[in-house]
């Protein structure tokens, strides 16, 4: 599976009185991810996709396990594959893993997304530019 | 299911630049009626257990559906109930739903929460006395 | 000074891995304390304010003093009083302060608020309806 | 005044409903700042310094100016100044710009911060190596 990844440090406001990230976080730094990877690797505006074009890229079901805690100060790799393209959902595969790479795994998610109008919230088809683009990262034919 | 339920209404901070709960603060909110049901519900200190008792209650997995979008100014009630109880784990079931009631599901999750050692974060048994208060909420008998 | 006030208790999510809350969070609580004075006190929408109305209330300055800090599972209150009404701002003073009331202040903020234009993000006059219960409230002649 | 800088793109997790930075969220990235200065420009292990060695660096006071709204997808610059090096305290200068540099402020900030023991949350000398450090950095003679 191709993945897009990211380094990051573990930063103070990730984490938790215990001193390991408050899980909620993990969310966000995915989220942030998903951005990053629309902007960079798709080469799709995801400013111009949410502010200009109207559509929204919500969660809709996700699963999460958590295998290991991460603290303050920790390097992590945040990355993300593509599981599944549907006409109007995206099925992505999101962990985050520690310095000593797939051994070391935090946590991971199996996260869908779908596209909706932000009018309507309604689901819409995923536009034709991301499709293809989330198509040839993942070496789908559409 | 015996369920402990919290009226919220849906705060600017919930929200993202679509005017909708930004789906991480939900996990947000139920950490906080968790703590809420620990404090109010079961009696038991929920401060006492973090830091003076060094108990962790991480959560190891989660799953959640994502059914409508709860937007700014949004009355909603979060609601949980507890699945299962086990030696050094508890599955509880959690819900957020509109002004309408059932039929109003905004989103609802299952999530495994484990007892740890905050010192190293391995898992641990139930303290006793959270688990006859759990028990005694859920009309388990263990 | 006539104060609007809300008794709340220090969540694990607003605190740091020092245990204690970490500071931008009480810009959090007192984001949720002026939405809830709005709604609740001045008796005027918050949500339509901002999503039908188109009036945003952005801070263009604060001023705060830390001087001693709040603990997980705290028992505090957020306190809010207008100390200047113009035709454009409002400057809030808030604090947060223990058990202990007044001699357990535990940090205080003036707050500078502007009504703008959610269009063009540019000041306007605060609306009618807006200015005239913050009168109220504050006891000004206006 | 000799400055840290980073870039960054402004998030979608970042912004509030009205589509621009929430403000409290400028904070959370300038204590990110404050982290990456210490680990890469001080060269002092922030982790260590808080984990390790129990010394805490809270705001007790800071005085923010909001110029212009930031808003989803812009690139901002972040940068830190050193105002004063005090035996307990450093006051710093942040501030937020956009693409057009100088010309471009959004936000700006001083901010007063205290060393302190993170066993008794008082003042504390400033440790001697980071003392040393920031006095470097910003050019003191101490």
């Amino acid at each position: 599976m191709m993945r897009f990844e990211r380094a990051r440090r573990i930063r103070f406001s990730d984490c938790d009185p215990a001193g390991i990230v408050f899980y909620p976080q993990y969310f966000v730094m995915f989220n942030g991810l998903v951005e990053d990877w629309i902007n960079d690797e798709l080469r799709i505006s995801y400013h111009d996709l949410i502010v200009n074009r109207g559509v929204g890229v919500p969660t809709v079901r996700l699963e999460a396990e958590f295998k290991v805690v991460s603290r303050l100060g920790d390097p992590v790799q945040l990355s993300l594959g593509v599981e599944r393209l549907g006409s109007r959902s995206l099925t992505l595969r999101l962990r985050c893993i520690g310095e000593r790479g797939d051994d070391d795994m935090r946590m991971s998610l199996r996260q869908v997304i779908v596209t909706t109008s932000l009018k309507t919230h309604k689901s819409i088809e995923i536009p034709a530019d991301l499709r293809d683009a989330v198509a040839r990262f993942a070496g789908i034919t559409v």
